[in-house]
């Protein structure tokens, strides 16, 4: 009953490149943590610049944002560093039925790279880097669950390098056990051999997987902070509050308004957050000089033009 | 024990400029609502164009699209219009995890300014013009609660100045208590001494903080309704129902369909709509010379592209 | 009391056209489901090609995508293929307030069709298409509830003809009932006279109204599936889940990991699949020659590219 018919419409009967096709042979580099980059290349990425910002190439292809969380700057940020190496943005959605929780985000992720230039993954659960090594892209991780933010390391890094980072010490404040930028940014600060202090309110001081041997100070005492913020050049701030994390700890030690940086600071001392900001920060410090979180942010989209460009191997 | 250490790496120790950054002095002009723009620049916004379209222009940077609420056509008009200016839209989300309950929207749109080239808004909640005045890119309303929805209103009122305005009665009818775009074009008719009468049901009418001294009619039946649309030359109409709120008033009063628009209407009456609707409006009109509505889309880009260019002091 | 007032404005009093409106005569080619294509155009959109992918046109116009569900590859898809023909991609969004219960999409997008340059579709539920001939751009099926994913066909007919069909025979295999991939691909392999079988769990059978007349065998019997996989040259496999549809059926008659495909399967099948999988098709079959799968991603932008030109009537 089942027999094969012939079509009458002359379809192939061999195989036949059809030209559309990406080769096939291409190896690509991804970015799931910062120690995917080698110390000349994170150098690299945030050195001090003076040349004029390159024009943006015409679009040639596009990126795709698989975000499982939502995502402001980020986001934005990508699209707009994106479109300086000629990338077009696109948002896409792994989330919303049923039949979803069943699909593995790396299968999601993998498939994309065959149709996008490169893919742009933020997840609420940490990346499973050795399923994601073959795709077909340059895949980066955006921020994933509470492991890893590597590119806004690099921005962090390149802010650091400009307001001066030699001979200064840095202290990464707030929850550091989920927050993914510190952990990435201790990381990076201490390949460098940059003076780094932890404080953290007890029981949210930084996983030894991380980073360890680092001065560590674990305490909600304000007076204790006090002390280690008037020995330090930067604070890197970021909330004790953690995405689904209700919980509220260490209190006035852990929140920064302008009285505070006045009372306490060095004079030039500088305040950098990744944003967004849930009561640590207040905005009575952003027309102080001890704003350097706006600083960051005028950095973001030329770091990551920088970091696409190396990993797509086209220059902006 | 917490001693810095010096890099090996030759990190800079002076601030120095990127060069990826944009200068921090430029002031840019905001879009919070119709007030913001001059009678001049209301009218040459508006104004009727005999020319051909302009090319699009090449894409040079980003705009950002953070919308709290749903949106298909104006989040679909800002990218077409962005796009004729050089602007590629990214659509960025704020919301969706109890972290971000804290997060101030106005805080959000301020760093986004940092890296968009435009920052488009939508919001549950009034925006606080004031928190935004600041903003590193210019900051678009695109309907902020029960506020305003200012380039809505260019579009209504490019759309009658092409239909023809002069010497002719606008109604304004529906839920003007609620509805932004009510507020907004009541404003804009006001300020160009437009006659306008507004229509809604009883304790639907429009707050006298966007307009006062117009001429006012609250009602639900229909024949007092069907007495003031006979005088009217053009009908702005929008839903009785609103967002979040299920009441249904008015009740065929502030129905329109094919039959009633004939038995009322004058015949060269045309109906406005700035979309969606959801069963005040009979696609019955659609196919009739009733329909202005369809002309209110059809130009919807093209009035945006010169708010875009205006306010980025490019042209289009 | 409400007598007209002529504006000192100088308003336009006749009509006039804007110059930035379309041609309002322009009828539109729309894609609802395959048969909205002839036979020739089906060959010809889906022909393999020895020719270099063309030079991505610069951009020129915007593509909508108004999705009502999730997607992954589609939406990146589309923005990739939008993008080779000069449409630069904007995600909307029609849901999540229940005042948009009552909108229907017909009309969202219609509206769309007048501020957008492509608008791509995808609902919960079969679209209207009488509802949306009329619209003002060419409108795409992206995945219609349970009826048709037309583009999905023409990038599994494009995958299988460059594979070699001649002569071959396609098996069908999955949740025939349910899924929209499988109505297209089956009306499609039908009209082109390919030899198909449908393999389903009992009561998962192809609906008639799709295509009615071919071999179809329904059964959750491993070995009876086996025996119909040992003759096929193509599998064409689905999730036997469904989205809202929590049922699992047919069991491990309808999974597929390289241990079966090396017992049952001719050395030279090929498995296709749309994606995404959730659990019928084992990640162990990726790295074995048994992988078409992977050939219908790298294929599926220039399909969907050529379809685009084809209706927009520009060529890529």
């Amino acid at each position: 009953m089942i027999t094969p018919t012939t079509s009458p419409f002359g379809l192939l009967s061999r195989p036949a490149p059809l030209g559309f096709e990406r080769s096939a042979s291409q190896r690509h580099r991804h970015l799931f943590g910062v120690d995917d980059l080698g110390d000349d290349e994170l150098l690299a990425l945030t050195r001090p610049c003076f040349s004029p910002p390159p024009a943006t190439r015409a679009p040639w292809g596009t990126m795709s944002l698989l975000f499982d969380q939502p995502s402001v700057r980020t986001a934005a940020g990508f699209a707009a560093s994106g479109l300086r190496v000629g990338l077009v943005p696109m948002g896409v959605n792994a989330r919303g039925h049923c039949a979803r929780a069943d699909v593995a985000l790396e299968d999601e992720v993998h498939q994309l790279s065959y149709i996008s230039d490169c893919v742009v993954v933020r997840s609420g659960e940490p990346l499973d880097a050795d399923a994601l090594r073959h795709c077909d892209a340059p895949v980066i991780n955006a921020g994933d669950g509470g492991h890893e933010h590597p590119t806004q390391a690099l921005i962090d890094l390149a802010a650091l390098r400009m307001l001066g980072l030699e001979d200064q010490r840095v202290t990464l404040m707030g929850n550091l056990r989920d927050h993914r930028t510190q952990h990435s940014l201790a990381r990076v600060l201490r390949r460098l051999g940059v003076s780094v202090v932890l404080l953290s309110p007890p029981g949210m001081g930084m996983p030894a997987r991380f980073v360890d041997g680092l001065a560590t100070v674990e305490t909600d005492d304000p007076a204790l902070a006090d002390e280690v913020l008037a020995s330090s050049d930067f604070i890197y701030l970021t909330p004790t509050r953690w995405w689904s994390t209700p919980e509220h700890h260490g209190g006035e030690a852990f929140k920064l308004d302008l009285e505070r940086a006045r009372r306490v600071l060095r004079p030039q001392a500088r305040v950098l957050h990744p944003f967004p900001r849930t009561g640590e920060l207040d905005v009575s410090v952003d027309a102080s000089p001890y704003n350097g979180y706006h600083r960051q942010l005028a950095l973001a989209n030329g770091v990551r033009a920088r970091l696409l460009a190396h990993l797509l191997g086209r220059g902006p």
